[in-house]
């Protein structure tokens, strides 16, 4: 007989009804604990103080790129590591209360991000329409859908995703809002650090890497310790340092695994160059598409190279 | 006698007191006839529909990066130039209406970037308020100071640059509140694209560059084009061309002047490559440095190597 | 009536029967005079002091590599220009007077290139052979059917081409002596400068370019010069600048042709970067394999790109 | 008492006099056996076979280039190694039998090499003077000094170096005439392989780099490879794989010494990315020049940065 074991628990950006929820729900086993924080920091931290097991946090938009509050944290902090990666089409629909009509929107409310997604359905539809910034796509559902005085509130309609109208009991006055139709968020599962597991094949790799200051071609020196051994980026996110204007760190996603050899020479070159290099995470690939490895960057090349230079060192030369 | 002038109409991010106001001041001429918009498409719109002659919005702050709204506006409208960069520190108060006092604090407004950059400090000191969004850091100033009913707003006090509480007569609560005191933002004056005028010797010139798209390699290309002049970059920051994941254009700023030669065999090979650059515009530097031009990129080395080939070409050679 | 032209006068490397002449055949027209030299200097000089219309002089061969002789004249003397190249297969036999047998060998004389190209067979077949340096592969065949005294020669057979046996009355007494059956000599036309002709699609350029002296990196700095505009190098060779050791230049070939604005934008940035470089001649490409011109590349792409600078500079921006 | 050790026995370009003998005396042993060979082939073979210790021979003049029967050999046998480097100045004398005027010479011989940078002085001196070939430029003094015929040997003075004209008893007819006063010629001592020994700080490294067939930028690629180490090219020459024209393989030095990270690390890149690679030693420099090492490339840098990835696959991130 197996002692039972205690459910995870998870954090996320909430509160319930939120994207960074639908992402969640896609990794979490069934009988997760849900734990709903009010911005990503809280949510990051809770898994580095292990009040949580995991947590799930956006860190890039198809269409408003890098979620700052995300890239920034994961550099700052106690290390986290980026254990998989999830991403949901972000669908918008404008909501109110039973009874709402399209013509009695006179103020909407909503996450700034989601008001720039959805500002030219808006300009098109309600010309007049005022906006009233909200910390979340839900937090403004929830607050409409539970108020006693709902007029206070200043607005009468907010853009969230269907699935926070339908938690919150709110109508959906006009769906299909968002001005580009094909946006995706992509969230991530960040847990603390721990031993890395093998590779799939078709893996990815994010690093934050800050260049060294003040020197001509920096970011042309970094890029070359990727192209040298062979490895291609798929993302690269400037951050500002924080300490003036003109320094940066980068976020960058790499197409392979820690433990194969190319990267590992790479992650070298990169720590032997930079002034700072931090490791975010080897995982899968969300779209399984393995990765392709170079010619004379396998492996098997690396090895068999080590191997020459080490009878060379002995006087085996070939 | 002279005919009188109409005097200048500048658009900007408002209402009155926020800090793109106070960098506004620095450029414009002093019987300017300020406009305040309510976001920054509105104010750049202003520029190019000719209801303004020049707008004045932030382009990047030292803590939070490039500000999406204008990177992506200025690639997306019809065009538009920068003309000028101005800089102004980003400081902030807590301030309240007469009276009030921290413990009376239980919510707090303002911009989101202003609660990004104090949270630190509210974290310290007012551990358990709450955040309310608005759309710019003097917006909630101005709520909390013209209020009939202060309570009905949901907020006891602000997060504003001084200007804005002392223009709509609020006290301040504390001071010194961002958590990076040497925060800075960098503001640019847009206008419409006109002649292009002579190079100061401490100039930059800001691009927008989309890569080439699924070409292993795009982003070092792109970098040789100006390594290969003796280009500098200043600021490079990456934003989704928003199709799809994974695919970026770059806001770039080079050491230069587009009159000079070598920025021109920079913006040549760019063109040549990569599918869409637009040019945003040549202005003197902000801090007056003079650009290090190195050897073999001055204007002369470029016109006497031009004038060789054509030797070769008439058969004079040397 | 039209006058009578004068015929033309080629210089070469004598005497008759080298594989300089059979290379000189390819391309002169029939009824040339010929000007039998006895080095590659001479052969320049005369078409630099206009004894001569043009010289045909060996440049390269595939085991030996590149020629010093011609090489160094090229870029030492007053300018000269390549206008043509064409290749002739290297086959050597063993020659001597009539009657000789192999086993009467006790001595060969040859150029010392063309020894080294046969040392493998005779090192098997006369390994008691001695060496007698020869200043051409004829001269020593001429010497051996002329002399009256052969005795007083010291060798009994040369090494030499087919046709100078032929020519001089040796007897062959064995064939397909070189040790790599596929030994090629390129040779080139060389001529004094003139206006530079039109492309034929199916180009090279040869150039000779010094690299800064001290300078970690300068052959790097210099090859980018040719990847930046998507030029191919077909051949590089180093050549000692002579004052000291550690201290090259660079003699290159590139696909195109001057009259290509891709070639002329490497040109460019090879005179503003390099100490110097010598333009040595645009001509066909022997085997006529037209010239993979890269995407962003053409001439078009430079026109078109140059037309935008120049919208940009008077305010019409795209 | 020690048992009396057998003196070594070297080889090298005879005879007795060459300026590669000269070499030898300045890095053997003064019991040293010497073994005078006719060419560069027989000397190292001697090597190969265990019939010699070591050979000494040239490998690169100041004026004429690399020596290709020295780096063609180098890398088509079995393997050697370059033990050590030494350096001759090159100085000729014009020199003949006792009594000989400089108006009684009607032809002179000596080397090609010999001839080629003696070529102005002679022209200027004796402007009628015939060139008669020789093996070496010892070769044909040993042959004037000791002829009982010397009529017969078809020239009246050779050009060689003042040892050798002491050596063989020749009287100098005029000194000083070679072209170039500072011509200087590298010579290296080559042995059977053995276990590497231990960097001084100021070593050299050189190698055998074959290019990958038919890849655009494939030199530019290899390049990389030490660039990216900040490994140092301090000497490269091409030459002919020798199985058609347009393939190359690069005779290279490095600065730095394959018992060093970075040099080992430039090497496995090499290995991974080229078709054939061979190492031909690491050796002190001849100037004791320490190397300069970049930032970040130091041992301690590659052991820090592998201690760091190791870290990181055990999750220890930092």
């Amino acid at each position: 007989m197996t002692a039972p074991t205690t459910p995870q628990r998870w954090s996320f950006l909430g509160p319930a009804g939120t994207f960074t929820e639908m992402a969640l729900r896609q990794v979490a086993p069934p009988d997760v604990e849900l734990d709903s924080c009010q911005d990503v920091p809280t949510a990051l931290d809770r898994v580095r103080e292990r009040q949580s097991d995991a947590a799930v946090v956006p860190i890039e938009n198809s269409i408003e790129g890098g979620v700052n509050a995300t890239l920034d944290n994961l550099v700052s902090g106690a290390p986290l590591t980026i254990a998989a990666e999830v991403a949901v089409p972000i669908t918008f629909v404008l909501a109110g209360r039973e009874g709402t009509r399209l013509e009695d929107v006179r103020a909407i409310s909503t996450h700034p991000h989601a008001w720039a997604q959805c500002r030219g359905w808006v300009h098109r539809n309600l010309p007049d329409a005022v906006y009233v910034a909200g910390t979340s796509t839900s937090a403004p559902a929830k607050a409409l859908a539970g108020s006693e005085d709902p007029g206070s509130l200043g607005y009468e309609a907010v853009l969230c995703n269907p699935l926070a109208a339908e938690q919150y009991g709110l109508a959906v006055i006009a769906g299909g809002v968002a001005d580009n139709a094909g946006a995706i968020t992509r969230f991530v599962k960040v847990t603390r650090p721990g031993r890395i597991g093998e590779p799939t094949g078709a893996d990815k790799t994010t690093l934050q890497v800050q260049l060294p200051h003040d020197r001509s071609g920096a970011l042309l020196g970094m890029l070359e310790q990727f192209s040298a051994r062979g490895v291609n980026l798929s993302r690269i996110e400037s951050r500002p340092v924080g300490d003036s204007l003109g320094r940066y760190r980068f976020s960058i996603d790499i197409e392979g695994h820690v433990r194969e050899e190319r990267v590992q020479a790479a992650l070298i070159g990169l720590h032997r160059t930079c002034p700072q290099v931090r490791f975010l995470g080897s995982y899968p690939r969300l779209d399984a598409r393995p990765v392709v490895v170079p010619a004379g960057t396998s492996d098997k090349d690396f090895i068999v190279a080590r191997a020459w230079v080490k009878d060379v060192l002995d006087g085996r030369t070939l």
